[in-house]
């Protein structure tokens, strides 16, 4: 299987009003992530904020659970949070795993939007055996903007339930898409 | 298709000490779950708790964005909160779906270990195109009580990824449960 990786992008992802903003860190996101990239044996989760002051609260939160009071508290918690990277913009993410895998990752973009260009859950598994590392991108906010998602190699077909409602958290979203690419074999 | 409810179990879970507990209510999991429960068309998502005023301030929360200031500014999150219902106890649901449905819910249990009696999702076609409909059960906290569980017609599998961790959050965990039973046909 090749290496994957999570990113979970704060910038630049669209607004309400479609504005490319930084949107702000949600704890209980990094939590439930590092807690899927532990149960699916990925090979790190890349947090991406541009924003210092985002980044140390990102620091301090990995601190208290891997080193910190938290770590004694809940070794489950520690665990997951091993995986946390952070990165102040995704090509920093980029360079890490090139860094850390000699390899290029292949950069897939999901968003909850339909489009040309998408790739379907099921033509995956080509690249899931590949060379390259993956690095899975998600969007905070309103979503990945046009310029992050042209710049991926792939971007995954949307998660559609029974009904053309296709607002989920990226909480449940990023578990349900790692469930289907790796979750069964 | 049989309708299909989910419920959040506040009480009575475990907490980290295997005591039994009434979980706080949090709101990122009602807006998480009922979000899931609009994607995957279920007919209802049950909030279980017997503490008076953690019930107020799910019904605030459900008033806030269903008729209140969030309805005009979200549409998509009122759509959600609309299947949203409150409940002080398991059997309240149970009985609320036995009045609105006319039929006695299949109780499908949900845990994070492995135990004697476990069904596998791919053994669930045959009840999701069964006559009654299924209620499946969310533990909050450390999980659902043996004696909730025991009392389930059935008790599904664990979500097992590519290891040996399954501390998942009960929205990311719900997510895969709905899509790996609903999501693809």
């Amino acid at each position: 299987m090749a290496d994957v990786f999570i990113a979970l992008v704060h910038y630049p992802v669209y607004n309400k009003n479609r504005e490319v903003i930084a949107s702000a860190l949600t704890t209980i996101d990094l939590h439930d992530l590092a807690r899927l990239a532990a149960a699916y044996d990925l090979a790190g989760f890349y947090v991406v904020t541009p924003l210092e002051d985002q980044l140390r609260v990102a620091q301090e939160m990995v601190a208290h659970w891997s080193e910190g009071w938290g770590a004694g508290y809940n070794q489950t918690r520690k665990e997951a949070v091993a995986l946390v990277r952070l990165a102040g913009g995704l090509e920093g993410a980029v360079e890490d795993i090139e860094r850390t895998t000699g390899k290029e990752p292949l950069l897939v973009g999901t968003s909850a939007a339909k489009g040309g260009r998408r790739t379907a859950f099921s033509e995956m598994k080509p690249f899931l055996h590949g060379e390259n590392p993956l690095l899975i991108i998600f969007g905070t906010a309103w979503g990945l903007t046009e310029e992050i998602l042209d710049g991926c190699h792939l971007i995954l077909e949307p998660i559609s339930g029974r009904k053309n409602y296709n607002h989920l958290s990226v909480r449940s979203a990023a578990g349900i898409v790692l469930d289907r690419l790796l979750g069964r074999s």
